[in-house]
């Protein structure tokens, strides 16, 4: 298994109802690279970040097993940075300020030593960058995951139709899968996105858990019920990463094995949100995963013996 | 067994997207009932009706196993009438007109060939009418369960947190919640709402689904994903009526058991949105509702060994 993970490395200050941060660790790449390490050896690291990003830093992505040769300091340059603010109800911010910095020009090369790539996630970025990824693969990985936003339906629409074309799974949000297929019902918007290309969908519906369907089944994870969400900052990436990290490991891309996958992509982002940014992540044992997703099966597990209803 | 139904019954006006209705029955004593008479045989009503009352709606009540004797009729008065307007996303409406009319001066009286109830549902209604229901009951029934709404906590309060004391369940939606309890998190809401008398707490999370508390457990159902909800009106009562009435034909009132009356409550709901008004519900059959279960356990149905993973 080889598992390549493109996005962001960036820094991120967050300000919830709970407290604020200065500057800390972000990034679609970190958050999915270090859900992933809880059940992959290594994953290969495609992003871009400018030499004011800390040593210590990289430090932490290698130690949680995200090979760095792919990731491409630019001299002079300062790493992506976002700030935001969270309101009561965690499932709106506002933007406080983007830098876009190193990410503005950014061409994404994916090392030579990273083309035995099976299974490759494409967080969210603009829909041309994540087309010159899947370009440079000489050989079509096993399973293409991509991540995208509401920015990119609204300005370069064309081009995320294209790379659309070219993934096997798409994850959004409800909001984004409501504009993307312009339908309100999400069964509806799920036919009609499978129709422009992915044969996978993954809706996320933040503390409303998750839906995954095919083109004919459907597989429904709820968010576990949190006496508190501290700070949902990189929760949609950490499921993505939990997800992606438990087919890589597993090498299993059936239905079944998919809905195991969103649940520990589930229970990935339940750690997530309990700390700042990806604090509560480096610190999950393997003991509190198990129970995690004992807490899940526990939720949702009941026992009705149709013939005698 | 012995199922007693105190609500309303009415006529509602309703506009959704799909269309418009002129007066229709409605009322939460009806929803409740009607999805009841799929699992019980008989159910007893206590509600009132003006002498506008069709007695082709008597018709239809009874003809779903609701005994009409409580079931009070007011000369010279009209029986409760609303009507409201659905938005696109039909989590959100607006009241065109609520005409309380007969429901104004409503003084249920519970015959005493009700009195021998094991299972006593109290639909939406003013905290005061609840708790005289309560105290007419000579022995108290096995099981209480009542649904309440925002309007009851804005003007009732202190009557509501009485009634709460009696009660064995409430079901209410993820907003109430919020604004009985004063927390924003469900898991802290329901902890005090619990703390208020009920033993188990039903949080309707509509086209989200549905949580089950007890003071340690919790239980997840999800909503079934549909195309189209065409019409959302009574859906919540529809599911009360589906719970309760799982409860009162298996008289078994363990949390497996709830379990599964929340999944027959929630198949039942999802029915009754795909018409206007209760239209859907008169027509579902035992076969169609097996076939909703078997949707609901294959949408949230996963297999994960914790050994191997």
């Amino acid at each position: 298994m080889s598992l390549l993970i493109v996005g962001t490395v960036a820094y991120d200050a967050i300000e919830t109802p709970f407290g604020k941060t200065d500057k800390i660790l972000g990034g679609s790449a970190m958050y999915i690279g270090l859900a992933a390490s809880k059940f992959v050896n290594k994953s290969n690291l495609v992003s871009v970040i400018g030499d004011d990003f800390a040593k210590s830093d990289v430090d932490l992505l290698q130690r949680f097993k995200m090979d760095t040769a792919g990731m491409e300091t630019i001299k002079g340059g300062k790493t992506f940075f976002w700030s935001g603010k969270y309101h009561i109800d965690m499932n709106s911010r506002d933007t406080i300020e983007t830098q876009l910095n190193v990410l503005e020009n950014f061409d994404p090369k994916v090392p030579s030593e990273y083309q035995d790539c099976e299974f490759l996630v494409l967080g969210n970025l603009s829909p041309s960058v994540q087309m010159s990824v899947i370009k440079q693969m000489e050989k079509r990985p096993k399973l293409i995951a991509m991540d995208t936003m509401n920015f990119w339906m609204d300005y370069f629409m064309d081009d995320l139709v294209e790379v659309l074309k070219e993934v096997d799974i798409l994850t959004i949000n409800d909001e984004e899968a409501r504009q993307l297929s312009g339908e309100y019902s999400l069964v509806k918007a799920a036919q009609k996105i499978m129709g422009m290309g992915p044969r996978f969908l993954i809706i996320k519906k933040g503390e409303h858990g998750a839906l995954l369907f095919n083109n004919k089944e459907v597989f429904f994870a709820p968010a576990l019920p949190l006496e508190d969400v501290f700070d949902p900052t990189g929760a949609g990436d950490t499921f993505a990463g939990g997800f992606i990290g438990h087919l890589a490991k597993t090498r299993d891309i059936s239905f079944d094995n998919m809905k195991r996958a969103v649940i520990y992509g589930s229970a990935m982002a339940s750690f997530c949100v309990e700390k700042f940014g990806p604090e509560r992540l480096t610190e999950v044992t393997d003991a509190e995963l198990h129970e995690r997703v004992e807490e899940f099966i526990n939720l949702v597990q009941f026992d009705i013996s149709l013939i005698n209803s």
